[in-house]
């Protein structure tokens, strides 16, 4: 008997809580309720919000998906904060680093050890511009998953990842290539694989689905960004791997006030209501 | 008067030091001499490591670059060993952040607050495949830089980078398309914007040259990975943007005993002597 892959895992999570919804924690100082950072330093304030949010959503959510950006920003207490968040949040629900590494095989190897091995996330985001040795190293860790970038939300998305390669834009082209690197033969583990595709470009949506319909997919975009849910569930409605929406802001900040973590559960499960259908 | 680009204050490292050495700390714990090791426990290891790399090799370096990857597997010593490894170098001498960030926006700029801001970092490396937001954040700091990824000289590094694209290799298109975000109308700081080019294609770097002849090049892959200097100085040869040829395990590991740093100084010497020529 092996143990789950990542897609397995995950797919597990999301029939237990009938949710789709990956809630994204980008902690910006800035946006932290007011009675929070005026009783906190910086640090300690962002670890009562990430506190006070997952247990709030923590029904609804089928992941977490931490921004490695925000909490690198807070300097020597980052690491802490990081751990504190992490240990918020029950081991059954899989939580994604979120930092886009991408980097020579044994520099990755590196972040893999520091994503898996030391801070036990069970996936990540990954950048596939320098290739198959910067990716592998993510793939090797049996149950843990990564996603690569193929088609992002970001206004800039569109100057590289849509240009023409042999008459298909080059999103396609990553996933067909990286799908590749995951075959038996090549000693990655099953159910590793997955993709980041934003909801705001649902033909790649609908491309990626069918090309890679047992892959798990990370989704950005909704809500904020432009896209919306039922679109996203019409072009992801064949194939079986696991869908998450991710939603950070629009949950985070749902009120600034100290009804913020209620405001939160309220949009969580606005979201994990309008998207459980694709579950039944 | 304005300030100095990063471009003018490394072209100025340069002249003073005849240099055109990149010293890349990629401080692997097993890798480091028995003697440290067995004296200090890892994160104390990987401090006296660095100090005596720096303090060794400081006067043939014309820039350091320290890989993010080996910090972060410090866990929570990893803030700690990183300020220390910076408070050791010398004001006067560009130092890069080798982390390949490459996020939306809003998350970029974090990043860059963090690299900048907070570390003081002098450049970065950053991954483009977003596009123009997840770069522009790390070109709006006066005096500091950015080196996008373009083409690189790992194994995996031609998956996408060459791949033809109206009839040029992708890596071309990337140049050619953030040249045109450090266009002054775009608010971008003059002198802000490099490329990662490695020495094992020499046909892109002398392509890249003469695309982006004022920009500066963080050149990878001399030494263990295949290039030679004489064929990237040929490819170099025209062109005023300053060029950091970088060798990091090269240097770091040049002697595995208790004259590891009297044997990096003569291995940076040796490769900054090899280069000096095109100073000249």
């Amino acid at each position: 008997m092996t143990a789950p892959s990542f897609a397995e895992r995950l797919s597990a999570r999301q029939a237990e809580t009938s949710s789709l919804v990956c809630i994204g924690l980008d902690p910006d100082p800035q946006r932290l309720p007011l009675h929070l950072t005026s009783e906190h330093n910086a640090a300690q304030a962002v670890i009562a919000f990430n506190r006070a949010i997952i247990e709030a959503t923590v029904g609804a959510a089928a992941a977490y998906k931490l921004n490695l950006a925000f909490f690198e920003a807070l300097g020597s207490e980052s690491w802490n904060v990081l751990q504190a968040t992490l240990n918020t949040i029950p081991k059954a629900v899989p939580v994604i680093a979120d930092g886009k590494r991408g980097d020579i095989g044994n520099s990755a190897r590196f972040y893999a050890h520091t994503c898996f091995d030391l801070l036990d996330f069970d996936a990540c985001t990954v950048s596939g511009y320098m290739g198959r040795d910067s990716v592998a190293p993510f793939l090797d860790h049996p149950g843990r998953g990564a996603f690569l970038l193929a088609r992002t939300s970001n206004p800039g998305g569109s100057d590289f990842q849509k240009i023409e390669y042999q008459g298909r834009p080059l999103y396609e082209h990553v996933v067909r290539t990286a799908l590749a690197w995951e075959k038996p033969g090549n000693n990655r583990a099953k159910g590793s694989l997955g993709f980041v595709v934003g909801a705001s470009d649902i033909e790649a949506l609908r491309r990626i689905r069918t090309l890679a319909p047992d892959s798990p997919l990370l989704i950005p975009g909704v809500g904020a960004q432009g896209g919306n849910s039922s679109d996203v569930l019409e072009a992801i409605r064949e194939g079986s791997g696991p869908v998450l929406v991710n939603s950070s802001r629009a949950i985070l900040y749902a009120s600034a006030g100290r009804d913020f973590d209620h405001a939160a559960r309220q949009a969580a499960e606005t979201l994990r209501m309008s998207l459980a259908v694709a579950l039944s």
